[in-house]
């Protein structure tokens, strides 16, 4: 059965799984807590807290295993279910989403991206297309995830939502600082960055 | 004495704001909680609840006074204290930053962009000036808080933010896929793009 995990589980495992990576690059077998915690200011207990909601997280007398540790986050946060999605709007943050990291390790495959200036269409970024948007429909098949990562300008952004309803996505990662309407069946996530940096900035006011 | 907000009702609030901005571009002067809920797919209640944790909601019989609400919002979360911030790495993902929405209308004000690229240095974004990161240190003057936007490509990311500790900076907001390793008065703002992705995906596995 499925565990449920917090989103502030969820978002510190990733940031465990970016630490692990790194100690991989560095031929780093073995991790302790008190460094991951050390490198996140945060407490140990609660990094072993976290870790023991994981099957098989490869502790030993000395500390994890890097390489089981990394894994065992990998399977638990189902990053081998693959999600395809579609970037909307080449501009420069669907540029920047196009070239950022290695989202399709994380079981992100970013498979196009859509844009409606002639001047862009038929360019590749990072091996992937930059599409005629009007083919999106096209391209929204039967598969189980379809997601449709928003990045065109505000004033468009309601508009390109409302037809990418019409095309059929039913997954929105939402990166205009718009709130999208959309039918009860559409899941819109708002990755709301003001509203990130206000929750940081918070506690300096 | 100021209100402790869970990152959750700041999150929402952010998003409300939003909202009353869109009312008021469209000249609607009354909004009611189920509106808001009603597009961001939440309880009512829930909208209730947030808003009464806010001074001088502008509530009456008919629904909340959006402008009213909007003031309320904006003095509840500090948009007037502003916060000095400089975007490291003129890349895509710094562009995109430079031109996104109105980040000064929340308290946000981008002063410059800092890059080692001699092609971009001297250009402007959005009114903002790319500037020689070697100048850096200069610009981190004497405020209360001086903010390092860091965007730039993965693989600098530990070896800027050090520079930037050097140079003085206090606070920085990181966009790299990578856990950077600070002194412990530097405090570190991990935006983690797939983090935030996989909390999103999580109940599709």
């Amino acid at each position: 059965m499925k565990k449920q995990l917090s989103d502030k589980v969820i978002n510190r495992l990733t940031l465990y799984h970016c630490i692990l990576n790194d100690y991989i690059n560095k031929n780093e077998e073995i991790i302790s807590s008190g460094q991951i915690a050390s490198l996140l200011k945060i407490d140990d207990s609660q990094v072993r807290k976290d870790i023991n909601l994981l099957n098989n997280s490869g502790k030993s007398r000395v500390g994890y295993n890097v390489k089981e540790l990394k894994k065992s986050i990998e399977s638990t946060l189902g990053f081998e279910k693959h999600k395809r999605a579609y970037i909307i709007g080449a501009g420069n943050l669907g540029m920047a989403l196009a070239n950022y990291g290695n989202f399709a390790n994380y079981g992100l495959n970013i498979v196009s991206l859509f844009d409606n200036d002639e001047k862009k269409i038929g360019k590749e970024i990072n091996n992937k297309k930059i599409l005629d948007v009007k083919e999106l429909p096209r391209y929204v098949w039967q598969h189980y995830i379809d997601i449709a990562i928003l990045t065109v300008p505000a004033q468009y952004a309601q508009t390109t939502a409302d037809f990418l309803v019409n095309a059929g996505i039913k997954h929105i990662w939402n990166f205009t600082p718009v709130v999208l309407s959309v039918p009860y069946n559409v899941q819109v996530w708002n990755e709301n960055l003001m509203g990130n940096f206000l929750q940081f900035t918070y506690d300096l006011n």
